[in-house]
C-alpha cells in the first residue's frame, strides 16, 4: 500500500475537514428547506383540490419549479402524501410526547396536550384536512397499492399519536381527575376528534376565525376535557394557569 | 269548439281518471325510488373515491344502469351532489325540526336532536361525509360554476340546519338548564362538530362499530351535551329517560 493511501487510511475520519462539513450542512439545510416548501405546497394543493384530482405537476407549478425537482424527491403522489403526513405526525408527537412525559397530574397534560394539539390543526387546516383523509380512508378506492400502504402505514402511525391521549385519560381516571367506569378507549377516540373539529368547519368560517385561534384552540379543549367527565374544579385550576 | 272538446273543457279535471292517478302514482313511486338508488349509490362512490375524483358513469356502473339512467336526472355531477345533500339534510332537518318544535324544555329536546343526528352519521357514513366534504369546501378547486353554485347552497342549507342546535343551546342557556356568559355560536359549532366525530375515524373503526351504533351515538351525545356544560344531575335525567 502506498505511503500516502496508508496516511489517509490512519487518519480519524469521523470529521470531514471544514470547508466539506460546511458544504454538506449547507447542502442539508437547502435539502430540508426544499422538502418544507413541497410539503407545504402539497398540503395546500391535497386539501384544495382533494388527494385523488391533484397531481405532483401542480405541486411543482406552484412552487414555480419543475415536475423534476419534485420527482426527484418523492417517485409518486403516495410517497409525497406519506412523507406529508409522517413529517406532520412526527411535528405533532414530538410535542405532545414531550408534555405526556411531564413529571406532573395527568389532567394537567392531557389539557396541555389538547390545548396543543387543537392549535395546530386551526393553524394547519390544511395539514390536518388531509391527514384526516388519508386516516380515515377517504378516496381509498383511488389508491394503487403502493399507495394504499403509504396510507395504511399513515393511519397506524395516527392510531399510536391518538393513543397517547387515551393513555393520559386513562391515568387521569386512576388519579381521581376523572370519573371512572367508563371506556376509556371510546371516550378517547371522542375526545382526539372534538379537537379536531375545525377540519369540518367551512373554508369561511375559519378564515374569520383566523385572529382569534389561540382563544378557540382552548374552547375546544375546554369543551373536550369537560365533555369526558372533568369536574368544574379541575376546569377552572388546568384553564387559568 | 266541437261539442266533444267543449265537454272536456267544462268537465273539472282536478282528479285525473282513476287509472291514470294509478299509473301516476306508481310512476311517481318508480321515480322516487330509482332517485333513492341514484342518490345511495353516489353517495358510496363520492365517499370511497372522492367527489373529485368519482363520475357519474361509475355511480350508473355500480347501480347496473345506463349512464343515459343516471344523466336523465342528472344533468352533470355537481347537480348529483346537490341532490345528494339536499336530501340527506331535508330528512335530517325533518327530524330535528319536529323535536325542535315540542313542548318541552330545550334540554330534553336538545338532548333528543343530538342522539338523532349521532345515530344519523353512524347509520350512513358515506352521507355524512360527502357532505362534509361539500360543506367544508374541501376540493372545491376542482368545481365548475354551475357545481361551486351547488356546493354554495348546500353550505347555507347546512348553516341553517346546524342553527337548529344553536338555538336549542341558547333556549337551554336561558331555562338554566346551561351555564350562561359563554359563546353560544361557538358552542352550537363545536357542539354539532362532535357530534359529527365519526366521519373522521377510519372505516375500520367504523366497521368494527357497527353493531353498538345506538350506544355510541348516545355516548357522543352524552360527551357533546357535557361539553356545553349540562350538569351530572341534568344528564342523569335526560340519559334515563
Amino acid at each position: 500500500m502506498p505511503e500516502r493511501e496508508r496516511r489517509d487510511q490512519d487518519r480519524p475520519r469521523r470529521r470531514p475537514p471544514r470547508r466539506e462539513r460546511d458544504f454538506a450542512a449547507i447542502r442539508g439545510g437547502e435539502d430540508a428547506a426544499l422538502r418544507r416548501r413541497i410539503l407545504a405546497a402539497a398540503a395546500e394543493i391535497f386539501a384544495a383540490r382533494g388527494y385523488a384530482a391533484a397531481s405532483i405537476d401542480e405541486v411543482a407549478k406552484s412552487l414555480g419549479a419543475t415536475k423534476g425537482l419534485v420527482y426527484h424527491r418523492y417517485r409518486s403522489k403516495g410517497e409525497l402524501l406519506a412523507d406529508l403526513c409522517e413529517d406532520g405526525l412526527a411535528r405533532l408527537a414530538a410535542r405532545t410526547d414531550e408534555i405526556a412525559g411531564r413529571r406532573e397530574r395527568a389532567i394537567a397534560r392531557l389539557t396541555e396536550a389538547a390545548n396543543v394539539h387543537s392549535a395546530a390543526v386551526l393553524a394547519d387546516i390544511a395539514l390536518h384536512r388531509t391527514l384526516a383523509g388519508a386516516t380515515s380512508g377517504m378516496a381509498i378506492a383511488t389508491l394503487g397499492a403502493g399507495e394504499a400502504e403509504a396510507i395504511a402505514g399513515i393511519a397506524e402511525r395516527r392510531r399510536r399519536y391518538d393513543a397517547i391521549f387515551t393513555r393520559l385519560i386513562a391515568e387521569a381516571v386512576e388519579e381521581r381527575d376523572l370519573p371512572t367506569g367508563r371506556d376509556t378507549a371510546m371516550l378517547g377516540r371522542i375526545f382526539v376528534t372534538a379537537l379536531d373539529a375545525p377540519i369540518l368547519w367551512p373554508h369561511d368560517t375559519i378564515a374569520e376565525l383566523a385572529d382569534r385561534r389561540g382563544l378557540i384552540a382552548r374552547q375546544l379543549a375546554y369543551f373536550a376535557l369537560r365533555g369526558i367527565g372533568a369536574s368544574d374544579t379541575t376546569l377552572r385550576e388546568e384553564f387559568s394557569r
